[in-house]
Order: C-alpha cells, then structure tokens, then sequence
C-alpha cells in the first residue's frame, strides 16, 4: 500500500506547470486582453497562479499536535516552530520550501509577488503581524506548502485578544487550499464554539476536507475505539454531509509509540495518508488544467460574443440606439450567437450580469472586431495544445483513482474535455 | 474487566422481589385501594409487574444477526429461531425461561396472566398472529427475556404487507424493556427510512440504548475502523443526543473469528456487554424499588389529599356549593396541604388533571376520611421498609459506578430516596 515513490516525478509536474504557464501566456493571454475578457471574468493569470505549490491548511483546537505534524512530515523542525502543551503557535504559518532557512514576518510575504498571499492584506497589519512565512529546506516542501495556525482554544478570551477574525482568514486559506486537515487528539476532542463555526465556514469545501485522530497510540484499543466514535458521532453533525470524512487515525510523530498493539493500523493509515498527499502534486495540476480549459472555453465564447456585438452596431448613426436595443435583447442575441456558432450553453455568461457590466460600455469604441486568428488561437489550445499537455500525465493519475483525494470530484465538473483528452 | 459472576446472585434479586411484592400488597395496596388511587394515578401493580424480567430489545435491519445474537448469548437455539443469510424471523419473539421447550402463538401469550404482554391485545389480531413466545431452558433466560424482532427492509413493499405498524409496536417494546440493543453489522450499515423512523421513536429512551457492531471479524482493521466511523457518523445524526451511544463492537456467534486480528478488542467488548447484561436483574431491580419509592410518596400525598377534601365537606347543607369551592381552589387547597403537612410539592399531581378527575365525584360520598393506621402504614414503608430492603443490595450496586448501563441514570432521577437509603 505505501509507495515509496510519489505517482509523478515532481519534474513532470514542473513541466507540466511550464507548458501551462506557455499556453496560457502566448495564446490566451493576447485574446483575453483583446476582448477585455477580465473585466467580465475573473483577473488575469499570474505566474504565481501556476506555480503555487498545493497548500495543506491545518486546522485543530490548541496542542493537538499541528506542529509536531508538519515537522514529522518534513523530518525535520521548520525555522520558528514551537511545540509545547501549552498553546504555542501564535501565527499562521506558510511552512515553504527554500535552499535557506529563512522566517519572513507576514506584511513583507503579502507583497512578495512569487509568494500566493497578496490577498491576505485585506486582512489587515492586526493579521499581518500574525503571519509569517518559515521557509526551509525538505523535500516535501519542494511539492507542497503546509499552513499551520494557532490552535483554537475554548472561551471568549482568545478571541477577543487575537485582532483579526480567525474564521475569516481560515476560510481564505481554505479556499485556495487543496487539502484541509481537522487535527484532533485522543484526549481533546471537544469541538469549541470557534472551531465548530470555523468547521462550518469551510462547507463548500468538503471534498477537501480529511480528519486527523492524533496520539491514538495513548490509549488502548477499547478506548480509542469510544475515542473514534464519539469523534465521528460529533463531527457528523457538525460538517453534515452524508459522505463520512476519511479520517486517518495513528501518532504523527517521530516518537515510538506508547501503546502498540494498532501498530499496523497507524502504519497502514500513515501510508495513506503520504500517498494522498504525494497525490497532491499531480492532482493540483490537473486541476489546473481543468481550470484553464474552462477559463479558454469562457475566453472564446466572450470574444466571440463581443466580435459579435461589434458588428451589430452601424458604421454611423443610431449607435447608442441599436446598442440599447441589445442591452435589451441579450438573451436571444446569446441565443442566436450560440446556434449560430454551435457553442455550449453553459459557456455563456448570465446575460443579465453581463448586460450590468457592459452597460457603460460604448459598443462601437471598445468593444473589437472579430480577429480570426486570435479567436482560432483559443480553438487550437482546447483542440491540440492542452490535450498534447495532458498525455504527459501517466494514464493512472488522470483515470482518477479513488485514492480518497480531491481530483476525482474536480475533474468530474468538466467531463466533457477530460474524456477528450484520454479517449 | 470481565467477571465471570454476575454482581448479584440471581436468588438475591428474587428475595428483594418477593420482598418489595410484600410490601405492596400489604401496606402500599390497602391505602390505595381505600383512596381511590388508582382512578388518580396508574393502574394497580400485579404480581407480574414484580416478576417481570428484565426485557432485553433487539431491533436491526434483516440478517444483521440478532437471532443468531440470541442464541449465542442463550448457549442454544431457542425453539422456532430460524438463520438465514435472506429475511428469515418473520415474528416478533419474546424468548423467555421455561424447564421444556415451548412455543406459544401470541394470541394465547396476550392473555396469560403470568406474561407482561397482555397490553400487546392493543395491536390486533394482525399482529398477535406476528407474536410469539418461545421458553426454552437457559441459565441466562432466568434472569433476561430478550424480544427478537423481524430485521427492518428497505423499502415500501414490506411494511404493507405486515398488517400491523411496526415503529409502534417496536416502541411498545421499547417503553417496557430496560435495554434496546440496536443490531448493525460491518457490510450492512444502511439505517432505511422504517428503521430511522424506528429510532426516532425511541427519543425518550436513549439511556436505554446501546449499539451492537455485529460481524465486525468480517473485515480488516482499516475497514472496520471506516465501516465503524461511518456509522457513528449517520447514527449522531439520527439519535441525536449529545452523548455518544455505547456501542459493542465484535462478532456475537459461537463462529471463529474470519480477521483475527482484533480478537483482543472483540473479547473485551464481549465481556462488557455481558456484564452489562448481568447487571441488568440487580439495576431492574433498584429501578422497581425506585418506581415503588415514588409511587407510595404519591400515594400518600394522596391519601391526605382526600381525606383533606373530605374534611372540608359540610355535615349536611350546602354540600354542592362547598365541593366546587373546593374544585374551584384547588392549586391553593394544594398548598395549604403541602405547608401544613411539610410534604415535598413534586409529589402532589397536577391541580388541574386532579380536578378534572373527581370534577363528577361526590367527595361526601367517594372519598374516605383520615385513617391514620393506613397513612402511617405509606410512612413507614418509605422510613423503614424500602431502606431495610435496600440494604440487601450489595454497596458497588448502589453506588450505580458508571458501567454504561441504565442504573445510574435512573437512580439519578430519585436522588431524595437513593441519598437517604445509601447514606
Ligand atoms: N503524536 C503525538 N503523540 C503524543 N503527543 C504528541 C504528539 N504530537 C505532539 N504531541 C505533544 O502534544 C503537545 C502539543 O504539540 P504541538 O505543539 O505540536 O501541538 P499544536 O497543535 O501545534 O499546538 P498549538 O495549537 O498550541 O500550536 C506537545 O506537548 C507535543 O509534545
Ligand atoms: N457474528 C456473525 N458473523 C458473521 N455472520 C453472522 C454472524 N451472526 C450471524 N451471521 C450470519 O448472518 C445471517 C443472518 O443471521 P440471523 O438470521 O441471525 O440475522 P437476523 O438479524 O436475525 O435476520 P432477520 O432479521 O432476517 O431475522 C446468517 O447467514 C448468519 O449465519
Ligand atoms: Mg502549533
Ligand atoms: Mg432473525
């Protein structure tokens, strides 16, 4: 069951990485920027975007064992890590892979442009200075990020003392999180008021969500059987999803264990537990494929549909006339655009949002005539370009195996290019 | 953690029984019966209200194993038990002790006097001809009758077939029976919508009930651990208690264990649910001591009650007029009885049930004078009697240490009583 060996070398992924970087720069880029695709979609794509490694967000009520974790995983204690039984972790911690190591207090990691945190300046210097990024040099780092986090504790106390909303940022570091781990330890089970709204905040995010039992080694079986049980009767009613979270039950850490009659129980679980996360690598990518292709099939659609609008308006007068009578009109003219060039409906925007952000928009002046060749560009990367990508992913990554992980779920939201691409 | 023994010698437990039997019926029965109690309150006790065994409930869905749960408990088959890998019981069965295997059709069993189960005439015949009794020899039976019940199925066809409705029949089960065992095993965890309904019905009565994971040999220890957490995690939501249900998890058949490698643990929570078992003659035994605690206290708030209302009454005018001044005044009559008497208000009823039952009495007429013999006699089975009998309850059984059984809780809800027995 342990593979010593993660699925994908880390330079596949490196590769892979470069080729959609490529892509996305020299042939969707120019189009986008032609047809003002991001003031309708999303922002443009940084390098940053593509090079992000996968994140794991840890999250836990104080003492459960978040740090010991991280640095178990990278054998070895990142720069500014405490352990203790005390509350010790103070910061979120962006634990980063690095030749150096090397601690960088929060407000200067939110301006670093290859570093993916410039968002969490919204958050402000109260969170900024609660905030640091500990890089270091272990392997596991080169593949994945880890965030640590102040362990929850009980009361009103903390949470007052602390100046910025923890649920808050835990949701913006869950959302751009590929993995998010709930640590919880055989003797601290409880689910405090903060972390159970902190539980609830990452709904949406289910798939993504993994369960650690922690420290299952200090109690003997029976005990840890009620330990598990009550844990999953809680936690059941907390997250609410019918689908049971995996939870991976043993000691993570480098100590031997206190009782070791479940030796082969936490072994096995361990194993699956390094596999997922060496999944990791090569699922981000595919979702990162993923995306682009739904983001090149938006691009296409938009530019066609605003080459299209451009023709409609006339040569002299009567322009803000006929541009009102589309405003007006959008949705048959999503239609006919839509026959007429045999798209996909669910490429479209939602005519009555799209109508809202071009209504100061004067048709005739900003919008661009059709450009062929810039339109065909879009073709050629969901036709050849991303499909070529795509075989470079060994065929068991992209059948998806359930191997518990997040890719399934994600690739199946775009069946219709994923089957293109491995029939 | 395993006691061969049970806490209390089954003859012990007879001799409290036949001894709280005699102070019913010659001290608590008398003053009763002189005032009306039981057009008041409950109906009298019987002999078999004393007799009656502990009642052990199995409900599961089909094939989970619960007659085969049965018989391995009893060391026999019970005759008319039937296993099988399809729905095989088809009834419910009270399996009860008798020195020669018996089996009779519940149209008689409804009606034998000896038997709880006259109040099953409710149901019909549709379901006495569902109802059985099967009394075969076995040590265990002497001290526990267990129900086994039809298994639950999925879906709509079965329940129409059944001619009776089975949620409440089960419940009717449930409110007598001091434990429910809910049956579950590792390739069968679907709660169906009869079953959940099912559970539901049993709010009221979580302290009574306790999970069984049967056939968990069938798989290995991984599986177990996520075939166990998936149950927790949908049985949290459907019981809905805070407190997490106790549940037992092992193979319940004389069979050899198919994965062996969590006989350890197996071999424990067996040897828990024994004892449980075991203890359930003695905590039965304290819940009817208890019962008769809190229904002479009543009985006697009552008795002075009427004979209270009866002083009250003119001699010969004006009797009409004063009888509903009394009914009319009665939370007041109430009070004055309490302050005058030093009596604890959680014994008295509700004034207005209590006014509304003898609204058409003729208080005159009905209700009995102060007989300070028959009072007396209610005072002194509460100062002497009961406590004498409680003291032949061994200590560790009184002092209800947490042994995830019923008794605690139980005890817990006469504390006045149990306080002053065991002080
Ligand atoms: N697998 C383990 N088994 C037993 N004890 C552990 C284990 N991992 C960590 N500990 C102990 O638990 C305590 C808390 O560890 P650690 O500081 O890593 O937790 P944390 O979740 O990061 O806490 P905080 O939220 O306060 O930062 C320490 O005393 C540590 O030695
Ligand atoms: N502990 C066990 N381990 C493995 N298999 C078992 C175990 N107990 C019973 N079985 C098997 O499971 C099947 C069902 O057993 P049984 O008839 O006792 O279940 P049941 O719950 O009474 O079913 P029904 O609801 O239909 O009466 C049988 O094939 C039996 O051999
Ligand atoms: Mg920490
Ligand atoms: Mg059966």
């Amino acid at each position: 069951m342990f593979r010593s060996k993660p699925k994908m070398d880390i330079r596949d992924v490196k590769n892979i990485q470069e080729g959609l970087k490529g892509i996305y720069k020299n042939k969707v880029k120019p189009t986008e920027e032609h047809y003002m695709f991001t003031e309708f979609h999303s922002t443009r794509l940084m390098d940053s975007d593509f090079d992000a490694k996968p994140m794991v967000l840890l999250l836990g009520q104080y003492s459960t064992g978040k740090t010991s974790f991280i640095n178990f995983l990278i054998e070895r204690e990142f720069p500014g890590s405490h352990i203790g039984p005390e509350p010790t972790t103070d910061k979120f911690i962006a634990v980063m892979h690095n030749r150096e190591d090397r601690v960088t207090p929060g407000n200067a990691v939110a301006v670093q442009p290859d570093k993916p945190f410039r968002g969490l300046e919204m958050f402000g210097g109260g969170f900024l200075s609660k905030f640091q990024a500990s890089e270091c040099n272990a392997p596991l780092l080169e593949e994945i990020t880890f965030i640590d986090t102040p362990g929850v504790q009980a009361g009103e106390k903390q949470r007052s003392g602390r100046g910025y909303d923890f649920t808050q940022v835990a949701s913006w570091f869950a959302e751009r999180a590929d993995l998010i781990l709930l640590l919880f330890d055989c003797h601290k089970l409880d689910i405090s008021d903060e972390f159970k709204k902190t539980i609830e905040c990452l709904r949406g995010h289910d798939d993504k969500i993994r369960v650690v039992l922690n420290k299952s080694d200090m109690v003997n079986t029976q005990q840890l059987m009620r330990v598990y049980g009550a844990l999953m009767w809680s936690l059941g009613k907390v997250i609410r999803t019918p689908e049971v979270a995996r939870v991976y039950i043993g000691s993570f850490w480098a100590n031997p264990l206190h009782y070791t009659e479940n030796a082969p129980l936490f072994q096995a679980e361990q194993a699956d537990l390094l596999r997922d996360l060496r999944n990791l690598p090569s699922n981000a990518m595919i979702r990162k494929v993923n995306e682009l292709v739904k983001r090149t099939r938006q691009a296409r659609v938009h530019a066609i549909i605003i080459s299209h609008l451009r023709k409609q308006m006339p040569a002299m007068f009567g322009k803000s006339t006929k541009q009102e009578e589309l405003l007006a009109d959008m949705r048959n003219v999503f239609e006919e655009i839509q026959r007429a060039n045999k798209l996909p409906a669910g490429d479209f925007p939602d005519p009555e949002k799209f109508v809202q952000l071009c209504r100061n928009m004067d048709f005739s002046k900003h919008f661009n005539k059709y450009n062929a060749k810039l339109i065909n560009s879009l073709t050629e990367v969901l036709d050849k370009d991303l499909p070529a990508l795509m075989t470079r992913f060994p065929p068991e990554v992209l059948s998806g195996e359930k191997a518990g992980n997040s890719a399934d779920v994600i690739l199946s939201t775009d069946m219709g290019f994923a089957n293109r691409i491995t029939q």
